[in-house]
């Protein structure tokens, strides 16, 4: 497998784009990262900080000469980007995404994409409440996990090719079917991006001033952006209400252990959620 | 009001008490810093750390030369705590705690103190997940907001020292009384540590490894000790349980809106969580 490409493209070069390409170019991956997108300002700025080394707004030309293709564009509009890269890349090109949900994006790929371009669906599990590329950040991958979802007919020599790429960056790599993907993310991710937001829309903007440490990490990524969160909760429908029924059943246990004074019960709830917390780093 | 005091006396030096403590000492707020305890081995690493000039596990001793008391035991303690110190302290002593919930404190010390002693509650709103005065913080109350729940009858004198010893450790004052106060902590603290555990405790083991910063940020305060936080829970419960009911009324509309696919109120919901939390830094 290789440790150097040619051409990387990226289509779109937001905070995780951006973020990629920014560790591409420090680390000398590939020798030239083409930033594709379609405002030219924002890719203006992202050749100006280091995240790509060429830009231009149309897709034809961006995806010609690359060996791999980055799709790192909003959840919606993954798959049809991955269709329209595929129609127009070289036949030996790899399209990999950056997408937070896999089990739709991977089907409408594998329904509607010819034989010709091989992709392999990919989540980098890092990013931020921050969008834009203004936020890039080349260590971001670094001792993070990118989930590769690959499908039945994936070549496992193209596999091992997106894999080492992934680890050329930093990340460590885990191999799971689409629907395991959505799945896990949906407790992991999802489900805390739901909870965060409701904590934070219930929070009376006159008691911000009493709030502390313990209240900023709790809502911090409610700060995301509500239309990229829409895309992603509703992505990933059936799962995330799955996980929040499981957390409503543990938050139900703790409200009857308060309302009935139950200390023993109560204490064994928070002791059993921070067992789960401890085995996790800061 | 004084800028330096002869005597402070810190009953219980665990993380919050030592690092009290640790900022008293850097700061030279007083000559002397007495820990006072009932583990010998932890007033030693209390004084080892700089965290108090001075230690004892007798509480008459402790706080028989004492210009100011402070008490820095868990929260179903500190009532009886105060009204001890009360008892065995020189007359002109002032009395103030760091408990997390003030209308019960505040209210038993009301009912059984004498009137030879002043008492005035404190709130410090910091802290962490940690316990334990290695991990004390000499700057933990720098640019944080330090609530006092002055009585009917407290003196307005006594109450600009305790104010003037809490600027001198770097803290903003903000007066309250001990209902408005347990009313915005449940809202700002109670809630987010039951919603931060509910969402520890419904996250399976396995799924762990996909974890990212996001699960990390929103159960960073779960792994908080589970007896101090059933103390706190419920001691302020009718408190917790109204915020709780606000939380569970914004989670349940963000299920309908997933459950219905209904983008735009899902968007709208996320949207007003993103609006209170960009209201606050990081």
């Amino acid at each position: 497998v290789r440790k150097q490409w040619n051409t990387i493209s990226i289509l779109g070069v937001g905070l995780i784009g951006g973020s990629i390409g920014a560790a591409i170019c420090q680390r000398k991956i590939a020798k030239k990262v083409v930033g594709i997108g379609r405002s030219a300002a924002r890719l203006r700025q992202a050749k100006k900080i280091g995240a790509v080394t060429s830009t231009t707004t149309q897709l034809e030309r961006g995806v010609a000469e690359a060996d791999l293709v980055i799709v790192c564009t909003p959840s919606d509009q993954v798959a049809e980007h991955v269709l329209r890269v595929s129609q127009v890349c070289a036949p030996n090109t790899l399209i990999t995404d950056a997408g937070s949900v896999k089990g739709k994006i991977v089907s409408q790929v594998e329904r509607t994409i010819g034989s010709k371009a091989c992709f392999i669906g990919s989540h980098p599990l890092a990013g931020s409440e921050k969008t834009g590329c203004q936020y890039s950040d080349a260590d971001l991958l670094v001792d993070r996990v990118v989930v590769v979802t690959p499908m039945r007919r994936t070549d496992q020599r193209q596999l091992a090719e997106i894999e080492k790429f992934w680890h050329l960056l930093g990340a460590q790599v885990i191999q799971m079917t689409p629907a395991a993907h959505d799945r896990t993310l949906a407790t992991t991710s999802h489900l805390p991006h739901v909870v965060a937001s409701a904590l934070a829309a219930a929070t009376p903007a006159h008691d911000l001033p009493c709030t502390a440490t313990g209240w900023r990490d709790t809502t911090r990524i409610a700060a995301g952006d509500a239309e990229l969160w829409r895309q992603i909760l509703l992505g990933n429908r059936s799962h995330v209400l799955k996980s929040l029924d499981r957390f409503e059943k543990v938050l139900n246990s703790i409200r009857q252990a308060i309302e009935q004074d139950h200390g023993g019960q109560l204490r064994k709830t928070l002791a059993t959620g921070k067992k789960i917390r401890d085995l996790v780093a800061d």
